[in-house]
């Protein structure tokens, strides 16, 4: 197949769906016609040839405008393409269109909807991108995640979503929320489809194919949140948890870990702290034009007092090394991705608190579809390893994703 | 005086001098003065007040072209002001034009001169900032370091430069060259005015005022690359500590840490890595836009193996560890800030030799003058501290500062 062919094909899905979905802020066909012509001129072929990306819109694009979610860079055009999206180009992606974020990738909503169930939201805030891979319009996406950006949207939509380890892939060209906590990673429908798409973004060639342990070594910790959770994704946790034993991996529970709740709220502060600087012109110069949910966050966080600050980052590095440690024997672990099924679309884009510790962290985080649950939307498991882990985590969650299929 | 005053005598100094000192890339009285009269009619009182400021053309600016030192990005306009502009105008901090960066805050040269001679280098790559605060310019500067371009520079010109810990002013709106590497920072002629000026970008108030230690605890420590430094500064470091030990501090020698050499290794695969990946753009679209040594230094560096990289992290993560831990017990070590005088401009802009492995260990750097060389230009120390450790560094510099005086 032709990429123009490819083209054709994926414009043709994405519009049967679009007015139910809303995954894309920007969609045009010409300008997606006119690259699959040039990839096909070119007769570039790398490890993307063959698929199709939609890009959150908070990655710069050359070709297409980018929002950020707020009308205050409605039809912004920027001078060059992120980092990642010329790393996508450059490996024969063929880039489809430009993919619904939350305003600045921070909680309120887009107009997505969850392709199982359109009155439930997709999470956020890749939103569009998790959605437009559940709905086959794009077979990888882009995301981001600061808090659980990538892995709460994947778990609602029913795709593989990766979260790499901290600084893994260039933020150049991406617009920033939190210096310290922001992660580009994205989805795919397998884990050996986000495997390849992340090691492309990266440049880690030797993150492209994941290479299965013989017999992982799993903990299964569902965190002291567990209480806040759906019965349906705790059951499922240890439903894998048994399947994988059976299949041979060690399973065991991990030591409950101290500090986890302490952990959550300075994940809480950090971003905060770090989100109101970062969005220091736009609070400045156009108050009028962000929503009043953010408004309220960012000035509530403006408040926030350097020690206060100071002391979260503290706690991020005791006891963030604390629970490293207790997880450095195992080759991931497999905890919570949500709290649940997809909520209500109208009550936001769902909770990152089984995210926000990870993100914190730093390591690698995958989300599996694993299941249906009782309203009859995707539910699953996620695992995740220490910073800088990622080959070992791709490759369990490879050897994971075959014992359950 | 009003702000308005304020502008047109900066504007008058800039221009005396710019002809032979092309500090800036992008000068405009009417965009001065237009800021300078909304500061004055709003009433706009803050800690920058009466401060004009010169900007390093990489941070984004919403009224200024920025080109990033490369004629791909010739008359750029932004849609924002990046985080760090925006906050230093809402501190009310005039801003006066873009200062000249080198190509991508790399190495390739601009035009600036060294306003104590200009058939020398002001160091680079933030070499209009520091320029146009040694001769008086601006008060203040911004800067960024990857490898040793706040330090160096600083150190050539004869003004205070301070790089602080990694990450503590938003990248937002920064064009990047290595993501675990870039660092904003300043430049001023105080320690005093340059801490309340990089408080300022971080949004810390606990860091606008230095508290000077009573008796601080110094560590000298030359490196093993003293060998390559020319003897007036390995002399003026050695004058220095003998004063710092007059006036009370306590002085000692740093035990000679292993694996200085390994570290200077690490910090140029990660930024060759990371700054490859972060251009993928630039190298992709532009590649004759790009100077000729920088498509070779980037061609060559994505060359590089991951298991090359991923050896210079873990090395970071390794004998950083041991190096951070040997610095533990000093408020500072006391240490040479560039290899001597600024050199002929026709040669470059310097080697950052001493500056590399404290920006790859993250931790705060301060360019203190002190002094000047057999030929005429400014030479000085640099103070470095643990990560974290801004306030105790700031303070150790404002001490030592005293005792110069």
């Amino acid at each position: 197949m032709s990429t123009i062919e490819l083209a054709e094909a994926a414009l043709k899905r994405i519009l049967q769906d679009e007015d139910r979905l809303h995954a894309y802020a920007w969609l045009d066909e010409a300008t997606v016609l006119a690259e699959a012509r040039r990839l096909d001129h070119e007769h570039l072929r790398g490890p993307l040839s063959g698929h199709t990306v939609a890009i959150k819109d908070i990655f710069d694009t050359v070709d297409m405008p980018t929002a950020c979610g707020s009308p205050i860079y409605a039809g912004r055009r920027p001078a060059r393409d992120a980092a990642a999206v010329a790393a996508i180009r450059a490996a024969g992606g063929l880039v489809v269109g430009k993919s619904v974020t939350t305003e600045f990738a921070h909680l309120t909503p887009g107009p997505t909807r969850n392709p199982h169930n359109p009155t439930h939201t997709p999470g956020g805030s890749s939103s569009g991108s998790a959605a437009t891979v559940a709905a086959g319009g794009a077979s990888m996406a882009t995301g981001t995640q600061t808090a659980g950006s990538i892995i709460r949207p994947a778990a609602f939509c029913g795709v593989v979503g990766y979260k790499p380890s901290f600084a893994m892939i260039s933020r150049s060209g991406l617009s920033l929320f939190s210096e310290t906590l922001d992660t580009i990673g994205g989805f795919a429908r397998t884990v050996s489809d986000v495997a390849l798409f992340v090691g492309v973004m990266a440049g880690r060639s030797d993150l492209m194919t994941p290479v299965s342990p013989q017999a992982p070594r799993l903990a299964v910790w569902a965190t002291p949140d567990a209480d806040n959770a759906e019965p349906c994704v705790v059951v499922e946790l240890e439903r894998v948890a048994d399947v994988a034993a059976s299949a041979g991996a060690a399973v065991q529970t991990l030591p409950d870990a101290a500090g986890w709740q302490a952990l959550l709220e300075a994940q809480k502060v950090i971003m905060a702290w770090e989100g109101t600087r970062a969005l220091a012109f736009e609070r400045q110069v156009h108050p009028e034009l962000l929503s009043g949910p953010l408004r309220a966050y960012l000035d509530a966080a403006a408040l926030t007092s350097p020690e206060t600050y100071l002391e979260a980052l503290h706690t991020r590095q005791t006891l963030g090394a604390a629970l490293s440690a207790a997880m450095q024997p195992f080759d991931a672990i497999l905890t919570l991705s949500a709290q649940g099924e997809a909520p209500l679309a109208e009550t936001g884009t769902g909770d990152p608190q089984f995210n926000r510790v990870w993100t914190l962290l730093g390591g690698p985080a995958l989300h599996l579809p694993t299941a249906t649950g009782p309203r009859g939307l995707p539910i699953g498991v996620q695992l995740v390893g220490n910073p800088g882990n990622d080959h070992r985590l791709l490759g369990t969650a490879a050897w994971l994703e075959a014992a359950l299929s």
